[in-house]
């Protein structure tokens, strides 16, 4: 029912840790930069253009499998997608991959609550944003 | 069975998002910094006496529920503890506080596997180490 | 003329990469969170009453020489001053040394440009706020 | 004598601060990672083999200048090159752009010092090494 969509982001050198590979929590904002530019790329409408009629997406929780490292020099492909949503909350599952291989580093989820910026409470996420997300 | 300690983390301005409050893969990192020091003060094992044994704790699994942010100036409460494990395996639950009013701004568990760093394969975890963790 | 303040800062483990020593912008960091906690401690007026009353710091130039590691179980001591100001600019000098035996890691400068947040255009720093830097 | 080489890097979500812009201490990381990028592309010696052989660089000195802000769904364009060297050290500079208008974000220079992993003390360049830096 929902697209799912793949961004590159290419490991930085300052997200590598002590164990010589991508840090784990990075994971998490690999996630996060895909989602972002598929929000301009895909969904055509990026997160400044929520910010501006009134929204924000809070993350809710997160769950995530790491599976195999990523290391400097790497490429992540992360692939993320809808797969559902009530009331304010909408589900968002991911798959990073290793670009070199196309072999999982991670998989997982998100939940994210819309929230009205003026009232900082979450409000049942309208139409005409699920239709935006339904490409 | 397994004890639990808090370690208390001051909010750094660097944590801090676009949204004015802590990054929430920094929440992740909390817990990491709350275990280490645990190691250290708790279950008088260093992260570092770990590695020069020749082990490591690796993340294999995170799950996160967001509660309420953090902001700048807060102190955060980090609370971890074992709630079991199993071969190579452990799972530890954490609980986040904000120190001001010690309400809850998130909790969750992480799922670690033991791995030999010659092999870069998991372990069973050694009856020994169970005992440091058992304090 | 203006003192110089200390802020006690724990290394945390998201803060080391792959050297296995802590990032060295994670300095800058480091000297960033001295200054907002001086602010609250020292000069009695925290960045958030700062931005209340509709300024911002902003860094105009950051100079650092980078002289020791500090590693994982380190805290550093972050000693920090103003050493002159003029029109819109002030300049802090900074130490950073390592707790355990007191040797200086890195030292600098930064100038910082405080900013009218209405306008987003420096102002001449008032009198009343260099008072506030006085102590 | 030096060439200099460009490097992009999109800006992620979790480069921004509370200042809703790049955290400044992140432009540091943009240059590390063009500096990488270029040791790959450019240099034809990426800082793995550099590892391998039994050097590493580190940081010694870093001066920036930070003249614009970089925004959420900016591009950074990174320049470096070297501009000289001596005994055991060489200075890179560089300039960083917004892609969009390419108008200078920062600029600056960092001092970097050849180490022997071995002994962890610093060497003089060996001339194959300059020749790879001289393309």
């Amino acid at each position: 029912m929902f697209s799912r969509f793949r961004t590159e982001i290419k490991v930085r050198p300052d997200d590598i840790d002590m164990n010589n590979h991508v840090h784990f929590s990075k994971y998490m904002d690999y996630v996060l930069a895909a989602r972002y530019d598929q929000m301009v790329n895909n969904y055509k409408m990026s997160m400044k253009e929520f910010i501006d009629i009134g929204y924000n997406w809070f993350v809710s929780e997160s769950n995530v499998k790491y599976l195999r490292q990523l290391n400097l020099e790497d490429t992540a492909v992360v692939e993320t997608g809808l797969t559902g949503y009530s009331g304010a909350q909408c589900t968002v599952t991911f798959q990073i991959y290793r670009k070199s291989n196309m072999k999982l580093a991670a998989e997982g989820s998100f939940v994210y609550t819309m929230v009205s910026i003026k009232t900082g409470r979450p409000v049942a996420i309208p139409e005409e944003i699920i239709e935006k997300y339904s490409v």
